[in-house]
C-alpha cells in the first residue's frame, strides 16, 4: 500500500473525523510511471496561472488549476498543496488520472485533485481544470437561479452551468471531492459543458488550454457579480442575455482574444 | 487587397468560424496618406488614456480609447491591440475615419476600431471616443432601466443614454462591432448623446477632448454603480436625480473642472 | 475689485455657460487681514486630513476640508483647489467667514468654500468641515431613507442627517454651493446636527476637531455602505439600529477613541 | 487602588459622559502575578494575527485578538490599545481573566478586553477571541435574519450565531462591552457556539488555537457577504446552506486545512 500524503492525515492525528481509506487517498495500486520531464516554460506557465487566479480574486487561500501533460493525455500536471498564491514551477507535480502522484518525493497533492483526473478522463477535449471558491458564483450554486451570459466575455456561459449538489448521490458529507466516486460524478453533472456549480462550495471552469481555462474562471466569477446586479435591478422583468447562437458566435472570438487578457495577467504576477 | 492584420486571424487560423471579408478587416483601398507625424506629448496622453482608464478600472484587458487627429479632422489616433494598461506612446497608429491603417508597420488594429471611425463620421463635435465593459453599466444595457444622472459628476448623463442592440439589426453575431456597418449603426443610435449603453456587452463615451471622454467614461461607471444602490434603496419609489436643466448646468462646470480629475488620474499612471 | 481665481474662469473663457458676479467669487470687499502664521505641524495635519480622506475613498478627485484657524475664529484653513491626494502643507491658504482669502498669492480657491465659512458663521462650536461625495451616501440624499446608525462608530448618526436640496430655494443649478447664498442655506438645513446630505450631490461632515471631522466624514460613508445592505436584508422588516440615547453615550467614547483612527490614518498617507 | 489606563480617561477629562468605577477599569485587586515569559514567537504570532486582521479586511482601526497563555489557563495575551495594523510583539501585553494586567509598565488594555476574559472564564475549550466590527456581518446582527453557512470554508456557522442585544440587559449605553457584567453576558449568549454577533456593534469569534480563531473571523466576514448576496439572488427563496451534519464534517476537515490559509496569511503580513 502506498500513500499519498495529504491534508487528512492531520484529520486522524487530531481525531476529529473518521475517514475511509478512499477518503484518505491511500491506493495499492503501483506508482505510475511518469510521462517524462516537461519543457519548464509550461510548468511555469501551469504556476503562473495559479498565481493569476489569485491575483483575479478568483481563488483565495484555497482553489488550484492543472493542466494535461503535454506529451501524454492519460496524465497531468497540478501544484502540490500550497495556497494558489504561493505556487512556483518547481511545485508542480505528475498524476496519472487516478490521481496518483508520479514523484511524490514527499510533496502532499490536493485533497480534491479527484476533480481534475475524473474530468480528464470523461473529457478528451478538455486540457485544462480550475477549482476555485470563487465568492460571487456561491449564491447561484445555492439557488437555482440559472447562470446566464450578462456579456460577451462570458459567451461560453451561454448555455447555462449545470449545479453538482454533492448530498443528492452521497448524502451529508465534508463537501469535499476528495474520492473517484465523487470526482466521477462530478464530471458526470458537468457532461460536455465548459462551467460546473458546486452546491455551497464552487465552480468548475474547464477549457481546450490553460489561458482558456483560466480566462472562463475568471469571467464566470465577473459574469456572476454582473448577474447579481442585473438580477437586482430587473426586479423580475427581462434580462436580455446572450442567446445560445450569440453565445456560441461570441465564444469563438473570445477563444482567439483571450491571449491579450493572458499576456495582462501573467505580466502582474510577475512574468 | 490590403490587410489590417488583427486577432480575427487567429480565428481563421484555428477554424472556429468563417468570417466575411468584412468581418475580417480586408479592404481594397489604396492605404490612406497620414496627416504627419504628431506632437509626442499627445500621443503620451492617449496612451495615458488607455492607462488610466485602466487604473480607475473602466476596462479590464479589452476595451480602447481614440482621439481625432489634431490636424485632419478625417483621421484619428488609436493604440494597436493591446491591453490598456500596456499602452505606451509608441503603439498609438493613425486611421482614417474607414479605419484603415496609415502606417500599420505589422501592427494590428483593435477588431472594433469601428465604433470609433463611425462615431467621427457622424460627430465633428466629438474629438475621443472610449469603448469600454466597465461592470456596472452592463446592468442598465440588459435590463431597459433608463440610466440617469445621480450627481453632478455624472450631468452628462441628465439626459439618458439610448442602448444599442446589435441584434435589432443584425440577428445573431458574436456581439462585436467589428465593421462599418456595426459601427455606423452604433453611432447613428448614439446619435447627439454622449454615451450609448451596448446590449451585454458594454458603452461608448464621447467627448470633445481626450480629457472630458475619459471623465465621461469613468463618471459613467461610477454613477451605474451608485444608481444600481440608489435603485435598491428606493425599492420602486422616486429617485430625484439631477433634472435636465440642472443636468446641463452642471455639466458645464463639469467641462472646466474635469483637468483637476485629468491631473491626479495622469500622476497615478506614471506621468 | 478683487479676484479669487478660480476654476469658473475657465468657464466663461470657454463660453459655456454666464455666472453672476457672486457666483464668480468677484468681490469689492479689501483683502482680510491674515490672523498671523500657523504651526507647521497644523498645517501638515490639515493637508494629511486631506489625503487621508482620498486613502479612505471619502473623496476622489474632488471634495475638500478646513478647518478654523486655532487663533482666530473668524478666519478657516484651507487647500488651494487641488485633487485631495495631493494636497501639502504648501498648498494650505487662509481665507475669512465670507470666503476671501487673506494671501492668494495667485493660488486659486475651491469654488465651494463658501460650504466651509458659512457653516463656520452659524456653529460656533465646529471647527473642522468635510465636503465629500463619498458614494454609498449618495442614495440617501436621492430617496429620502432616512439614514440611521448601524453600529456605535456611526453614534453621531443615531439622531439622523437632514437633506439639503439645492432646488427647493434656488432652482435648477448647477448644483454647486457656489456663493454665500447657497452656503448660507445648507448651514441653515444642517442646523444642529453633524452631518448633512446633498441631494444629487454629496454630504458634510462637522465635528469639534479636525480629527473628529475627519473621523465622521469616513463613518458616515462606511454607514451608509452598512445601511444599504442592511436594508436590502432586512426587506422592509425592522433594523434595531442605535436608538438616540445609545447615540449619545456611544458618541462621547467615539470623541475619545477617535484618535486611535487618526493615528493609523497618518501612517498611512506617509506621516 | 490600581489603575489600568486607557481611553476612558480622556473621556471624563474631556467632561463627556460620568463612568462607574467599574467603566473605567478602576480596581482594587492586587496586580495578578505573571505565568512568566512567553516564547517570543508566540508573541510574533500573536500580534501577526493583529495585522491579518486588518489585511483581510476584518478590522479597521478597531478590533483585537487575545490568546490563552500557553503556560496557564488562567492568562491571556493581548495587545495594548493601538490600531490592529500597527500591532508588534512588543506590544503584547498579559492578563489574568479579571481583565488585570499583570505587567501594564505604562500601556493601556482595550477597554472591551471583558470581551476575552470572560469568554476564556467560561469557556475551557477556547484558546482563541477576535473582536471585531467587520463590515459584512453588522446587517445580521440588526435584522434578525439567521445567519447560515454559505458554503464549506464557513462550516462553524451551520449551526447559527446567537446575538448578544446589550440593551436587553443594560438598556441604553455606549454599546461597549466595557465590563465585567457586560463581557459575562455576552459570554452567556454565546454559549457553546463558535461565533456571537452583537446587535449595531459587531460579533466575536472563538477558536480551539489562534489561527482558528482568525479563520473564523475572516470566513464570519466572507461567509456574511456570500449570505447577503444569496439573500438578495433567492428573493425569498430557499437557499441550499449547508445542513449541521455537513457543517460538522466539513469544519472538521477546515480545522486540518486552516493552516494553508494560516501560512499565506502571515506572508502577507510580513512574517
Amino acid at each position: 500500500m502506498r500513500l499519498v500524503q495529504c491534508a487528512c492525515h492531520q484529520i486522524s492525528a487530531n481525531g476529529f473525523m473518521a475517514l475511509s481509506p478512499a477518503d484518505m487517498g491511500y491506493s495499492s495500486r503501483p506508482v505510475p510511471a511518469s510521462a517524462g520531464p516537461v519543457d519548464r516554460a509550461i510548468l511555469e506557465d501551469l504556476a503562473a496561472a495559479s498565481r493569476i487566479l489569485a491575483d483575479q480574486g478568483v481563488v483565495d487561500a484555497f482553489g488550484h488549476v492543472s493542466m494535461r501533460h503535454p506529451a501524454r493525455p492519460d496524465r497531468f500536471l497540478m501544484s502540490r498543496s500550497l495556497a494558489p498564491a504561493l505556487v512556483s514551477a518547481d511545485d508542480i507535480m505528475e498524476f496519472d488520472l487516478d490521481c496518483e502522484a508520479c514523484e511524490a518525493r514527499g510533496r502532499s497533492g490536493f485533497l480534491e485533485r479527484f476533480i481534475h483526473g475524473e474530468i480528464y478522463k470523461q473529457r478528451a477535449d478538455v486540457n485544462s481544470v480550475v477549482h476555485s471558491h470563487s465568492p460571487s458564483v456561491i449564491p447561484f450554486g445555492l439557488t437555482g437561479v440559472p447562470m446566464r451570459a450578462m456579456y460577451h466575455n462570458a459567451a461560453f456561459l451561454a448555455g447555462g452551468a449545470p449545479i453538482f449538489n454533492i448530498h443528492d448521490k452521497f448524502g451529508a458529507t465534508d463537501m469535499l471531492v476528495g474520492n473517484h466516486q465523487k470526482g466521477a460524478e462530478l464530471a458526470r453533472i458537468l457532461g460536455q459543458n465548459p462551467i460546473a456549480l458546486m452546491r455551497a462550495h464552487g465552480s468548475v471552469a474547464t477549457g481546450p488550454s490553460l489561458s482558456i481555462a483560466v480566462f472562463r474562471a475568471v469571467y464566470t466569477e465577473v459574469n456572476a457579480r454582473l448577474q447579481l446586479q442585473t438580477h437586482a435591478l430587473a426586479g423580475g422583468g427581462l434580462i436580455a442575455a446572450l442567446d445560445q447562437e450569440e453565445g456560441v458566435k461570441a465564444d469563438a472570438v473570445n477563444i482567439t482574444s483571450a491571449s491579450r487578457a493572458w499576456d495582462l495577467w501573467k505580466r502582474r504576477v510577475g512574468m
